[in-house]
């Protein structure tokens, strides 16, 4: 039976399940990419499953979204990461080497393998004919250990590509014209394949810039083929030999189709604040600008860069733009300083910044109040950029260029110049200048992590007890965000490797006294929390859950869960009971104490659990969980259910 | 009569005074020096002078210290100042061209000028054949207003150079030897004056790195000649046409003298935490080192960036170690993608950091925990690099490089290569190139001051009452410093354009309610304060004068003043009063109520003021102001009295 490519890196990985759109199944993970922002609680895990060395191919521990280093943190995270690497057989790509996507292209990236990463954008992979995800850090982690990795069968989506780029339209503006079409929400559940004639025109950079965008498309992963122009990559990197041809069957099906004209496309902006604020950029343009931006995984190629630089050569940005470079990888500012591309940045007035992630997380490069910033990054999400209420605009780097020579949005059509043809230049930079190799060595004891006053282990969680008797600390409404949970923000951020730290922020919103309350009654048994509909809305940040288990919530019933808080909470040993009759909501209050009996007995073979509470009431309420979730809760979390695991296969 | 080159460049300034050391002397400025983290509340101060136009013959502003951009307050800033310098005639230089000092001296320096700065760096420009001197921001206005500058008379130090420096020995190390010799306060009260034929050694830039490092001398200024080294310099630069040869006569005199026979020099290395702890490198080579920087205004030259790329070409930096690049200007940068310098850095491993002054000044680049940081940077306070107890050591370029390749450290000498030649390339690049010049304008009112909403024009002050009838809102002890009365540090510092803002911290360490009885109260006539011995010691931020200020604080009674924080009182406006018997102080309280009748005329013409308690006690105490400051005080402070001069004279 014909197969399309999404469905062949599938079936070549699947360990469980069946490949019907909304079935669970598992998947073998050949490769991990973990960025420094989620990657120290990452690391933390892997201590805590007491693991030994990496059940993947490759993993490689990037260092590209905090380069600020305003006091020790920082670079104690920078020294922890480095020694995580060397205990664990990690791949280490330390501060200045660029940002995680570009470099995993040019040096790790494997046409046919599988990928996951704790990082959104980790689809970016898919340029090379790979199945990359994005995941939360405790599913990269389980990867790490060797474990499949699960997610529902999603849909594949068939994106024909015909026609030719006019000139001054690029990459950027093909995925622009998807979220044009399909919105940010647009590729939920789905895959994406691009497929056709007009691939011919998308070089392997090209293409991570669309499959990067995947993510604000909310697809589970964007495909390409593996054909001649990732041969050609691959040869310029010194790897063809990880070359491997790989295509769709020709009669092959698609769950659902669409298809772009390429030569109908012109120039395209996503206005503030959302990705798919998509307009034509002839229809803004004329408004004053004070920031122009290049660089992020997003257009992070050497084509992208140098596009600048041909454009603004020999003249000088206006006075009131500030234009911020962020080169994306060491190789790549190496090209464009041989090329003269950087020069020509340099002596156009352009503010060259160390090759990483930075302003397009919000880690410097902040806009001023009330001023347009244009930016070739992947999004707009209100308040990113550090400054809130901004006015951010997705853009290709031809427009932010032309913008930055006027300083106003500029259709780069309307520049009184031949549009520049840029070469590609075959710069071969080997892993071995830019990484440190995982050790090579049968003894990792020799190497111990390397914590920094701010780095704690994760602490140990006990399994499910057989009876509970605990206080309801909170009783919530419905719609309780993460934020609400656990802050995020340059405050709280800092003490993401510090799980005691960091709980000290838990429900601070909700109730000042929350964390005080609970360490008090922490071990006496720990507490309870009740909360209405759509509890645990919002990020997926693991935290969320890992803190309140710190403080001791055992139990949290709710009207109903977000899916990924909800996952959080049992993967750290929290049972997330709802309501069956969700009218008992309106008749407990909070400090009521509540009783389970035979718990482990109730969780592990029957769907409901019986609640008592001190008020004469007992309530039912559902667990929801699968097979392995039910073992999982009763080890105590995914960590404890991981470590046992490793023993017994051992 | 015989002259050196410190009294000849005052002699050619002076409109008031003898030059006798010690006694006050007036010195006409011809240039100026502003950089962002002083020059917003500067500019803000010309606003509130109601100054038209710059009477000197050249302001520039730089935007060097904060670049980081974590939200708005701070692009905010940096526009604000491009509008100040349109309002007021300012050149202006944009966040990325790099630090004041290098720019400054390839831009903008002639000998023979005078200059003062509002950084403390700024005699830098003493390289050059200036008399070149730091200053607090508000005597920087004075200066841009066209008041003469006023200090005592310092003494001059002739310096005698003699003989050549060895190879891998450089300009850092010499500077090194003066603080070895004569430690941190060695300097004090004294003009550096560099002669002798050792000079022939040492190109313009490399006396930048001695002139910049006089502050850590606690020198007053740093002078070298003006001779063909400096025409050579101004040759490069396309501005041979500045060039006046300048020195002192041949058997010119020195209140002091010393003498350093260059060749007998060797690499030198300031350990934690002061530039003056200096020992020979040989003495503790071998420890580990996690950091090596190369970088800011003490080692901003061409050569400098040269030396270390050829220390590092073709080999890769030790893998614990971040080598952090940061260029010092646009041109520097540019000369180094020219001739391959930078090529060489990112191949090594460096990480390449916008041109700015960036780590040093502790934003961002701050050293892991307990980890060695060698830094060619002027200074190694205790946490000045942004992580507190820090170990941070004061090296040359040539030190910095040899240990990043070792990841220890390492004495140049013992590197097995010979030593690298730098040939200084001549690139040109114009003013124009760089700068945004003042504009060609008789008509000012066509510009307005850019605020964002962090941004406040000062307060007006009224002129000093005649009565006052005002309580003590706080009773001090001794050696109050002005981190009691202000604090510095993040939280506090974004708000230094904003006067309202900033005021809610004074003196919240010592009485968190003081911020609101002073403003309940303000409207009512304001209130005083009484301390003890050494009041105001510490910094020199005018902000601990201002904020108080702004809360109503009209007089402030002491044992004793710290000198600066005194004048920064009369500046804005704040009486300053020494008890006559300082047993007084014992028998007051807080919360009395204390009153002056006559106030102005008792200012004006007594030495003494009368002061009368609700306890039905009186007492004299001295106010110390000379003539000028008498006046200064009348009008409620020194931005009055300048503009009601200024509305006088015209």
């Amino acid at each position: 039976m014909s197969a399309n490519l999404a469905q062949k890196l599938i079936h070549s990985h699947l360990v469980e399940g069946e490949m019907e759109p909304g079935q669970e199944i598992g998947l073998k993970i050949d490769q991990t990419l973990t960025q420094d922002a989620t990657g120290t609680l990452v690391m933390l895990e892997l201590e805590a499953m007491q693991l030994d060395h990496v059940h993947t191919e490759v993993s490689v521990q990037y260092v590209d979204h905090n380069l600020l280093q305003e006091d020790f943190k920082n670079p104690d995270d920078h020294l922890f990461l480095q020694s995580a690497c060397e205990c664990f057989g990690l791949w280490f790509s330390r501060p200045g080497n660029g940002v995680s996507h570009p470099l995993h292209q040019e040096h790790f990236g494997i046409p046919g393998k599988t990928l996951v990463g704790s990082d959104s954008h980790s689809c970016s992979a898919g340029a090379l004919g790979m199945l990359a995800i994005g995941a939360g850090g405790l599913e990269v982690a389980m990867a790490m250990a060797g474990f499949p990795f699960y997610l529902k069968m999603p849909e594949i989506w068939g994106i024909k590509l015909t026609g030719s780029l006019p000139d001054w339209v690029s990459a950027k503006d093909v995925i622009l014209e998807m979220l044009r079409r399909h919105d940010v929400k647009g590729g939920v559940n789905r895959i994406i394949e691009y497929h056709g004639p007009g691939l011919k025109e998308l070089s392997a950079m090209d293409r991570h810039v669309i499959a990067n965008m995947g993510a604000e498309l909310g697809a589970t992963a964007t495909v390409f083929p593996a054909d001649e122009e990732v041969q050609r990559f691959l040869r310029a990197q010194g790897r063809e030999e990880d070359f491997t041809e790989l295509a769709a069957d020709a009669d092959a099906n698609y769950d659902l189709e669409d298809e772009i004209d390429l030569s109908t496309l012109e120039p395209l902006i996503a206005l503030p604040s959302s990705p798919g604020n998509v307009h034509k950029l002839s229809e803004v343009a004329g408004e004053p600008i004070y920031q122009a931006y290049v660089g992020s995984s997003a257009n992070p190629g050497y084509r992208d860069f140098a596009m600048a630089a041909e454009i603004v050569k020999g003249r000088h940005v206006h006075p009131r733009v500030s234009f911020d470079i962020n080169p994306s990888s060491r190789q790549i500012l190496m090209s464009l300083v041989n090329q003269g591309a950087l020069g020509a940045l340099i002596q156009s007035g352009a503010r060259i910044h160390q090759a990483g992630c930075n302003g397009c997380i919000g880690m410097g490069q902040a806009p001023a109040t009330d001023k347009l910033s244009l930016r070739t990054v992947p999004r707009n999400f209100p308040g990113r950029s550090g400054t809130r209420e901004d006015k951010v605009c997705l853009v290709s780097p031809e427009t932010a260029a032309a913008s930055a020579l006027s300083g106003c949005i500029t259709d780069p059509r309307t520049l009184e110049m031949p549009c520049p043809r840029i070469t590609v230049p075959e710069v071969v930079t080997t892993r071995e200048d830019l990484f440190q190799p995982p050790p090579e060595t049968d003894d990792p004891t020799q190497f111990e992590l390397r914590k920094g006053p701010n780095i704690k282990s994760i602490p140990d969680f006990e399994a499910l007890p057989d009876e509970l008797e605990v206080p309801v600390l909170l009783k919530m409404q419905d719609n309780i965000s993460t934020d609400e949970i656990l802050p995020a923000g340059a405050r709280v951020l800092p003490y993401r490797s510090n799980i005691p730290a960091i709980s000290q922020f838990a429900f601070e919103q909700i109730d000042p006294n929350y964390t005080d309350h609970a360490l008090d009654i922490r071990e006496a048994g720990g507490h309870a929390i009740l909360a209405g509909e759509n509890y645990g809305q919002g990020s997926s940040r693991e935290h969320a859950a890992l803190a309140p288990r710190y403080l001791g919530l055992r139990v949290a019933i709710a009207k109903s869960f977000a899916r990924i808080h909800w996952q959080n909470l049992v993967n750290f040993g929290v049972l997330p009971l709802t309501f069956e009759n969700p009218e008992d909501y309106e008749e407990l209050d909070q400090d009521v104490l509540l009783h389970i009996e035979s718990l482990r007995h109730q969780v592990a073979e029957l769907p409901t659990v019986e609640v008592q509470f001190n008020t004469h009431k007992t309530i039912t309420a559902r667990h929801g969980l699968s097979e392995r979730q039910r073992e999982i809760l009763l080890a105590g979390g995914l960590i404890n259910w991981a470590r046992s695991t490793r023993q017994k296969q051992a």
